[in-house]
């Protein structure tokens, strides 16, 4: 089994990178999904309240790789899987630990050039603004997102075109399918 | 004025760079050294107990962003500089506000390449086993030197040979020094 996780600042070009996975068939397990698979178990509606208070409500009791613990249930039976949404080192150290060929990718782009992209974007989930997508920035910092760029196994600079951008991922996924 | 600092993880050939600049007869600003200077000015011996102490202190008193508002006053009168020793986001921020052309360069090796060669360098100031590596790389991320290389301008991947790294810098630098 391999797994290929990405990681990346806001605006670096995350989930570009994700899309290109799920085009070519990819299963992709996005952390998010698990928490809101557990939630669902549990009855609870599904707001982000909710959502944000069972995540940290488990990795107070479990430890912080709680959630890539969970992650790794769904990974059985699979060849190639593609990782979203790693937010702190103990969730790579878990991912190591578990899965011998875990690819760690982060996906960089310069805070300008990030910046740039989201301003243009405008898409409803980034933030329209500059201010906004700083407080959001460092929120997932906050989190431990430079922890876990740190330690990545390849850095992907992500400052060209888009096609540039998605053969670049595409080659990668490609030479690690087989 | 222009500023380039290098920053990286433990292994990751951010001294290689400084000692390029050195080379290359560009004043570099070490951040270490602007803590011990402050001490001597204190009288204070230069352990590294006092050191470490006083640079908290100052931390808790003045803001993260303080040595970096240090190193700003060594920085007058110079045409480029290179710093090294950014641990904090915030200091990212002090010198992106005072300095108008900053360059964060954030020197990446995989974290298995890097344990290989800190194994093998068995430097005096690096650990010389895997798991002391591992406990200062947690050391530095701490205090959040992740958060820095998540903020980096440009990134260089320092996996090839000493020599294509040294040009590597030789040309970055060459290209900012008019």
């Amino acid at each position: 089994m391999k797994a290929i996780a990405f990681t990346g600042m806001p605006g670096a070009g995350k989930s570009e990178a994700v899309r290109v996975a799920e085009e070519m068939g990819i299963p992709v397990i996005k952390m998010g999904d698990v928490v809101r698979k557990e939630a669902k178990k549990r009855g609870l509606q599904l707001t982000d309240r909710n959502l944000g208070g069972l995540a940290d409500e488990m990795r107070k009791k479990h430890g912080k790789g709680i959630w890539a613990e969970k992650c790794i249930e769904e990974l059985e039976g699979k060849d190639i899987v593609v990782i979203d949404g790693i937010r702190n080192i103990e969730e790579v150290e878990t991912f190591r630990k578990y899965i011998k060929n875990f690819i760690l990718v982060a996906i960089h782009a310069a805070p300008r050039i990030r910046y740039d992209r989201i301003a243009k974007r405008g898409r409803s989930d980034d933030a329209t603004d500059v201010e906004d997508m700083k407080m959001r920035e460092r929120r997932e910092l906050s989190w431990g997102l430079g922890d876990v760029i740190a330690m990545a196994d390849i850095v992907i600079v992500n400052e060209g075109s888009l096609d540039e951008f998605r053969a670049r991922i595409r080659k990668l996924l490609e030479e690690n399918e087989d």
